[in-house]
């Protein structure tokens, strides 16, 4: 009895994390990586894949070419900012794709670009490695 | 026999239809709408819901609300201008779900704005009308 007790308290975490928490997780997760200037395990949050998409002003195709997009376009830990998501809308599409809305704001010195914001798409798959980004439209 | 070869014949474009040709005719068919001046044609292609959402400089919400946006951002034949298409990439979420990604082109006098030129990411689903879009992030 005591173990069955203490099984179900340690599953208890797995159980109770829903899409939307698992989602939220990965995307502050992406935060805390960014203003720690850590653009790698920024890119964790994007599903490992040639087909992962960025939408800017432009089409970057493929984890690897998004990662370089942001080195390029953000080299350094100033250049990054402190970064800030609000708004976010989760919406289910079945049980394993989702989509969200959402606000980003960049907080940035003037010598580092000054401020940024916009609103970005994302669409969520869930993969083995967990929920992923396989497509970011930001504007 | 005569009877069930005709009736063959009559279902076989209902089965030839995939999703990618259904989504194609939607989109299509917002073009051709489009550039009769028909907005509220063109809006056939979007889900008739109040959580269609519409994602351009800001967030507008229903469909209803995104119809207003049009009218008010192309209040005349000659501001709609000739809009096309091109560069489509369609990618199934699953079975009732699905991503395209894709350019438009707005062809318009210089009195009526100027050519317009962009990128969208739409989020269309499997509805009992038929494949519908439920969000568009245009930029």
């Amino acid at each position: 009895m005591k173990q069955v007790l203490l099984w179900l308290l340690l599953a208890l975490p797995v159980f109770a994390a829903s899409p939307e928490d698992a989602i939220r997780k990965v995307l502050s997760d992406q935060v805390a990586a960014w203003n720690r200037g850590d653009v790698k395990a920024f890119m964790d949050g994007y599903e490992n894949s040639p087909a992962t998409t960025f939408v800017g002003s432009t089409i970057t195709k493929g984890h690897a070419a998004v990662l370089e997009r942001y080195i390029e376009k953000y080299p350094t830990k100033e250049k990054m900012g402190m970064l800030t998501f609000s708004g976010l809308e989760i919406r289910m599409l079945g049980t394993d794709y989702a989509s969200v809305i959402g606000h980003f704001h960049l907080d940035r010195t003037k010598e580092a670009g000054g401020e940024a914001s916009g609103i970005f798409t994302l669409l969520f798959k869930k993969t083995a490695e967990g929920w992923k980004i396989i497509q970011d439209h930001t504007s």
